[in-house]
């Protein structure tokens, strides 16, 4: 039953930007009087929701991340702790019934990063079909969900829907690398969906909700589950670790540099398809990463390939941290001196990455690693740039190797309640 | 570097049972002055702590769980929010390279669910070597991470460890139940470890860590992320919802109910096989849940099928989640109906399960559903007997598969910091 007390207090702002916490529980009303959409996306909790690049304060992770702006919230966001990624096939061949798939998503994405249900009933109102929610976030908190989208190159195929004059040149398809070793089956897709939360199963829960609105329209192509951020865009805390042990995403993008975020991440109005402005474009890549033998390899040696110590995370030659890294003094093939801006005439890109584990191969070793995501303002600028050199040169190859690859573009962000994701595209 | 001021803070006991939380970065130094083992098994917190049923209040998220005690921990222990299971085969024909090896890993168990490196710097100090901690895990605190190891059938195989005569006879091997569509990759093992952690990148490394001590003795068999716990073992607190929206463990075995877990869950003394006496016996099931079918069922026929409602979790015909059920009220095949007590001569397990998902299958359908984890003091009076109720009638089948198996005998608590893991079966 909804609470009319708890109703109010959920209108009114938080001070930093960041949405008060309803429970999804006490939202929610299975068979009994409960909050219906067309009152939330009008006047509640879903329209006061406002997106950007705010600072979501630390030990607010029950909280909600606002869904509107000018730019899709995920990107320059306070990096949450788990990910739950998807691709998925756009299987019909309507524009028609693509555009109001975009629009359905739209309005579920902006109820369930408020922390609601998608829907209060069941599907159509009838009490004989399906629930409109799954249910398994039931009780949770919004725990900083973020939903965002990005059209793969797919989409923009002749004789499709007729976008392929509006593909971006700055979405390339990627090259076949040095050491590729793609998997087709985690590979591609039309569309994503990243769902980044604090908790796993209010992002496991928004991907499941998005491929059941899908179904008959979309088909999950993969997924990834992330357990744990790699990086941050928050310097000032702690630097997250990768699988291979080291803090990883030092010198990242900060979330608050709205400068750097418009040089290197969003897309500018002179940038090219106009309708991608405010938008970014990214890059995913699964890194297995060779962790039995990279366990077996001496402590030094392993600071030299990343050209930092394990420990401080400091670059050679340096105390700390976050010094400026002095890159002459690493050895050539290091990690940070080739992946470094200095080395890829000034390349730099915001990375988004998460540690996975999917249980063993056949050969008895963990199949873990990290599922990069970089976020950039032109792939030929930004990842391809940076990547010819690591590809080639990283002496970090001996232990990785990149077996799935996708690239899509990233529309900008739903201003209100009566926007939808892509609209600028389709309209 | 060590800080003496924290390290004496660190051998004063909090209230409840619950041992301070030291940050794993504060105690290392790789290349510095390190806390030596010794000094920490001897007198500091490894020695300090003890395991049993003590509850963790909620919210200390951070905290260690006691290590040592008449039963390992991960069991009655609150149920932390995340899992890495992993089962393995014994590669060495070696009976004291065995015993080592568990020796090995109880002091690493030791010192990582107290929130420290398995060690200070490089195996077996020299230089050249890799270091003894891959440290990922690095500035993370304990997070309540709980090891728990297992024996499976294997390890009591004729000619190979002298164990044949030592095989408990509450240890069966599971027969095949209806429906069972077992995948040999994802079913059995030698030896299993459970850990249990609020934060799953502590899990991944303690898993990881003692996979790199077993190198050469033991090969990971197979492993299972479990990202959202689906039953909890502290009635008080909110009750988890499984992948299909629904409450699950709701009348669970509490881990504070010590007379319960003397009848159903520790074995004793009269019981066969001295050697378990204060152990219990685990089965894992793995269970594929048909996420697409079930998410186009109607709410009232999933309600019929559970015996329960979806929202508050009440046994059907009553209001509350945890008033005692009236199976007569239920459908004859309703899940809660049958797994019972009452439907099943009193047999009762402590269920520890958690929710999967492994990316999606070939035909783009996510695999996910929960991995079930069931303690009891005899397996054939415990999961056998109610499988073999559940298997053949339960409308739930419809909707699930269970896809992977495994059954272990998990030993008493280890005592002390003399004591190891598996030494009443091996001495």
């Amino acid at each position: 039953m909804t609470d009319p007390a708890n109703e109010s207090d959920r209108q009114q702002r938080e001070p930093e930007g960041v949405a008060p916490r309803p429970s999804r529980r006490a939202l929610l009303g299975w068979g009994g009087a409960g909050l219906a959409l067309g009152a939330a996306a009008a006047g509640g909790t879903v329209a006061a929701l406002r997106s950007g690049t705010e600072a979501v304060p630390a030990g607010m992770s029950g909280a909600a991340v606002p869904f509107h702006g000018a730019h899709q919230a995920g990107i320059a966001s306070a990096v949450q702790d788990r990910l739950h990624f998807a691709a998925f096939d756009v299987t019909t061949k309507d524009r028609a019934a693509l555009v109001r798939l975009l629009k359905d998503w739209t309005r579920a994405a902006e109820r369930m990063t408020a922390g609601l249900p998608v829907g209060e009933g069941a599907v159509g109102g009838l009490p004989e079909a399906p629930p409109d929610d799954t249910g398994e976030a039931l009780g949770l908190k919004p725990n900083r969900l973020t939903l965002t989208i990005g059209f793969g190159p797919g989409l923009f195929a002749k004789d499709r829907f007729g976008l392929e004059d509006r593909r971006p040149e700055a979405l390339v398809d990627l090259e076949q690398f040095p050491g590729d070793n793609l998997d087709p089956a985690r590979s591609g897709g039309d569309l994503c969906v990243q769902a980044c939360a604090d908790d796993p199963q209010v992002a496991v829960h928004a991907i499941r909700q998005l491929a059941r609105i899908g179904f008959g329209k979309t088909a999950m192509r993969w997924s990834q589950l992330g357990f744990g951020k790699t990086s941050s865009t928050t310097p000032d805390q702690q630097t997250p670790r990768n699988m291979m042990g080291f803090k990883d995403g030092t010198r990242n993008i900060s979330g608050t540099d709205t400068a750097a975020l418009d040089r290197h991440v969003w897309v500018g109005g002179g940038d090219g398809a106009d309708w991608m402005t405010g938008g970014s474009y990214l890059v995913a890549r699964r890194i297995r990463m060779h962790i039995e033998t990279w366990d077996r390899t001496p402590l030094q040696e392993q600071e030299d390939i990343f050209g930092r110590d394990k420990a401080e995370g400091a670059p050679v030659g340096k105390p700390k941290e976050h010094d400026a890294p002095f890159l002459k003094a690493m050895k050539p093939d290091a990690h940070v001196r080739l992946a470094h801006p200095d080395s890829n005439d000034g390349a730099t890109i915001l990375r988004r990455g998460y540690s996975f584990t999917d249980g063993t191969d056949g050969l008895g070793r963990l199949d873990a690693g990290l599922f990069f995501l970089a976020y950039q303002r032109d792939v030929r600028k930004g990842f391809v740039r940076i990547q010819r050199a690591l590809s080639k040169n990283d002496s970090l190859n001996e232990y990785i190797q990149h077996v799935g690859s996708a690239v899509f573009a990233v529309p900008p962000g739903v201003r209100d309640t009566d926007d939808w994701w892509g609209r600028t595209l389709f309209v």
